[in-house]
């Protein structure tokens, strides 16, 4: 690949089949926006300048662009995808490498696939377009080629003759050329059809009215899968999820129910990692060698040690670091909380702004009460620590090395190391009370059936 | 459809390879008895009449009826389809418009299909049935017909010649005629075969043999399937569930996991929800525009309003109401709870039977004790109010606006605007009585292993 | 089955596919080793003596051997699975019955499989080889038999002709021979090859080419797929849960999921059981009639009597035993808790080490402090006792029939019968505080925001 590339992504589309008010190319996919994962892959070439062509909502897409690089590039009125295209002339002004162009709504294009591309233009070719061969070829475009990929026609479907609807070489859409036979390709395309619409296609056909050699590669048709419909958004989202979990389990992890696992696109796990079903990422989680994550877990921004034990009904939230060999059991949450090696947090617990030390048990029922409505507070409990069951801790406080709170205690003030703290009224007895409330009740019950 | 209609639905048989105590008929899909499934579908019609008909069980269905305006007939003994057909002539005297005959274990035949037979009546049939071509025709009942549906035979499978036996168009057994006819013919059916049983498909065959004209209208599969097993109500169940949820994405929700997205009969969903994998709706829930229900969740008789965002691991019972924006998060169980606008009970919460003011701050763990084992109480929160952690609200009890119940409290009487509650013991500090009972501990251990 | 039988288990293979440090065989299907559940499945013959062939990692097959009446055998260096197989001659020395030789990675093999591959040689076969026709016969070794079953040539797919590649009848690897046969047959086996391994369908080809009957027995290929990745773990996981949950099916369970139902190896359920989706079941459950359990819930050691309600969000624990009618609902965990008929703990509670007498209520965000960081004690509650929301019982303690605890008491003594426990502190009462902590902190949040 020798020539420097830029990518032109296409994303001006209405996209109004979505029903949504965020724009399609945002809608995610394992968590991130379609148009970013674009971006990721990418990455890998890298791209010399990325141009992302909007029309409605272009803020939102601003928004979601900053801090990647990309620049933006407005199509307005929207006259087609060659006029799309054009519109990133002006933000590419002076490049002199290949341009890319491909969608938004498109994000499994792989930089692979862009990189044979670019090597068919090295290759002599003045146009490469990408084609695939779908099961049903329904009404794709097709591609006329001869054996060794050369195009030698692009054709609409409707335009098509049946011998041209046989073909089942399709076109994706995605396309190069050098800079300079794009832009003088672009511009040559007329809109001559009943849409009175400039279409994509038309750079390729152009070339080959010209006597221009156009190539297609081809690929596979889950990778130039569009999204029009949240139905397509889920298909995209499930294949993308097949493929995440058909690695993890080639890495080294044992899932019992895989169709039950989601990861983030950026989830890393180590080896002889186990998961029961139902384990959801979010994004941000790392996951270390021997962990044991149980059904029902949902884990966001949180960094998990080895050999650690996580669930069932475990939520970590970001900013939670778990220790070697800590536990985190069921209906416990954390954020923002630090547990040090083997320290335990197993029943009904609520940890958030926390460090745990080393070797510390949190009883079941513990809450740190870490927000007074206006600000947050932290809690700090020692190496060896024991929370009785039932606690509140009333943050900002600080719980020493093995101390102890006894159970049902509402600590607000330090609890020193090795000390003892109890927070509890007196034990009020009244014999035989409960039995007369129960006489009483069972009359008023027997009075209210009988009214 | 110029006539009224009268649906008869068959519903005697024992479903014995159901092994279950409950009637087949009301094994629910989508959280509905089959047998409302139907009624719900009719009701587009509406029918003049509706007549079971049932052997076994009879007061289960009859429960299951109250207040759906249909009627019970009684077949005993139970001597074919035919026959039970007829036991609901007495309930239909004088009536004189068209007879339906369906069948309670199959719930998804729909009114359209209703129409479209009744229409082939308005046509000049005398009688009309419901075809199907299943992927394998196995031993369904054949119907042999000219090309525009006229019918020339009904053969039973085992009857069946080989010619007979190719054709594909299957007997629904779903069949129409005006209620003279249907009278006419059911009553003319005989009995002549090895298990001396009325069948109704020879109200056609009758019909034929009169020279009356017969049609056959065409369904899907799907429509006319059959419940005869636990596993098949699981396939209808699932067959219910995957409607709902392309519904649920072209009206614009997105679903990460379409396939753990359970709906129930009546939910109703708003645009731009999201939802994370495993949401469970029980019956009567409304989701409003731009709700995120996120992952394990399990929701029943709710009414969630825009922009609010529930779970993980959220429960909603009957009677929740949720504001704009309130935020229902993780082991939070609501029930008779309502919620004002941008509310929060974000951890560990149990609210029941509670009014929660806008703005209002539920703290983690906290509990409306809401029940003395006879009766329960109300709590009411106003508007901005904080409740502290690990909170007790004994109710009945009113917490003021804008007031605050400080973590740990059991709050047994009023709190007023603006006040503070405070419900606490002394903090009792033991210096060194943690080391000291670690030490006694950890001997203690170690004589217990020698021994 | 006229002789007895020895079974020899091969696992000596490195399984570095997986990427695991516990041995291949050892890897779950259903919560238990897949080596076992050959040994479960044998026990139906049962065999005079099994005989584990290990490599690598010996003393984890030991240690999981335990108790089962296995020995082991260590094949070092590893020359193949003829070799494999003669390893086993020491432990089996003297044995003169039927001598299988089968995989610790293919974990379905049937009792009566083994049987019909006795059958064979009672039938006059001096060797049976179980055959299988995948849907993709791949690279699998052929079988060349006749019509009858007679095997007349073994050969792998890299040494087949064109002509033997078109056969569809794979060889499983698995094989059956009298004892003095088998030896016999094993110990000529060569190593005449690329490999220089001494390969087991050898055993077959030598005892063609003494003109010995070698019969082939067919089975289903799912019964001898192998186990060599983590998603083939996960595909056999998968075709067990399908097998299972058909079985509960027709037994008379509604899954109103089945694809989200987990089962364990020895699950046992009742008829008339309802399960919404999304149950999670360890090993030693026993469910009788008429329970139903609720989405999510996580089940493990425990025994759930009849007509109990369990679930949404239920974490039953080994030690677990629920009387009739018991409720345990959301976000409640239980471990060695015995319930009374009609007990209940609804909501955000955990019951470690108790006794909970029949029609006691156990109050939301109830937790029994059963641990002190080193001994566990116990709680006893009596019958129709009420224990108050957010209350801490402090083990050991004992709550009497009829009493009750007060909502968010700490209870460390015991509680008479019919008595009241009120453990609380002072209603503390600060009136306008908390609108005056609001103006400050309000001020506050605004000069941070200015700075």
């Amino acid at each position: 690949m020798s020539n420097p590339i830029a990518a032109i992504i296409l994303a001006a589309g209405k996209g109004t089949r979505m029903k949504s008010d965020l724009h399609k190319v945002l809608h995610p996919i394992a968590g991130r926006p379609m148009l970013l994962h674009l971006l990721d892959s990418f990455a890998a070439l890298p791209p010399a300048a990325t141009v992302v062509v909007v029309g409605d909502r272009r803020e939102q897409i601003e928004s979601a662009l900053a801090g990647t690089g990309a620049s933006v590039a407005v199509q307005d009125p929207q006259l087609g995808t060659a006029h799309a295209a054009l519109q990133a002339k002006g933000a590419l002004a002076g490049f002199a490498g290949t341009v890319l162009v491909c969608f938004g709504d498109c994000p499994m294009l792989t930089a692979d696939t862009v990189r044979r591309l670019c090597g068919a233009l090295d290759a002599g070719a003045t146009v490469a377009v990408l084609g695939f061969r779908p099961r049903d070829a329904a009404a794709y475009g097709r591609i006329v080629a001869d054996p060794d990929g050369n195009v030698l026609k692009m054709v609409e479907y409707k335009d098509a003759s049946p011998e041209e609807r046989a073909v089942d070489l399709c076109n994706s859409g995605v396309i190069v050329a050098h800079a300079r036979d794009m832009w003088r390709l672009l511009e040559a395309v007329g809109n001559d059809n009943a849409q009175r619409e400039y279409y994509l296609p038309d750079v390729a056909t152009g070339a080959i009215a010209e006597g221009a050699r156009v190539v297609v590669i081809e690929t596979d048709a889950a990778e130039v899968a569009g999204v029009n419909s949240r139905a397509e958004l889920a298909g995209l989202e499930g294949e993308w999820q097949a493929q995440r979990r058909r690695r993890a389990m080639d890495e080294g992890a044992s899932l019992i129910a895989p169709d039950t696992v989601w990861f983030s696109w950026d989830t890393e796990l180590g080896r002889d990692v186990t998961m029961e079903p139902n384990v959801f990422f979010g994004p941000g989680v790392t996951v270390a060698d021997g962990v044991k994550i149980r059904a029902n877990s949902h884990i966001e921004g949180a960094t998990i040690g080895a050999g650690c034990e996580v669930g069932p009904f475990a939520r970590l939230r970001p900013g939670t670091i778990l220790g070697e060999k800590a536990k985190i059991g069921n209906f416990v949450e954390t954020k923002k909380a630090v547990l040090g090696e083997g320290a335990k947090a197993n029943h009904l617990t609520y940890l958030g702004d926390v460090s745990v030390g080393a070797a510390a048990n949190i009883g079941a029922g513990t809450i740190t009460c870490n927000y007074d409505g206006y600000f947050k507070y932290r809690t700090e409990i020692g190496e060896r620590a024991f929370i009785g069951s039932n606690s509140a801790l009333v943050a900002p406080v600080r719980i020493g090395a093995d101390a102890i709170v006894a159970a049902g205690s509402a600590v607000t003030r330090d609890v020193a190391d090795g000390e003892l703290r109890l927070v509890r009224g007196e034990q009020l007895v009244k014999p035989g009370w409960a039995d007369r409330f129960h006489d009483a009740m069972r009359k008023k019950k027997a009075a209210e059936k009988k009214a």
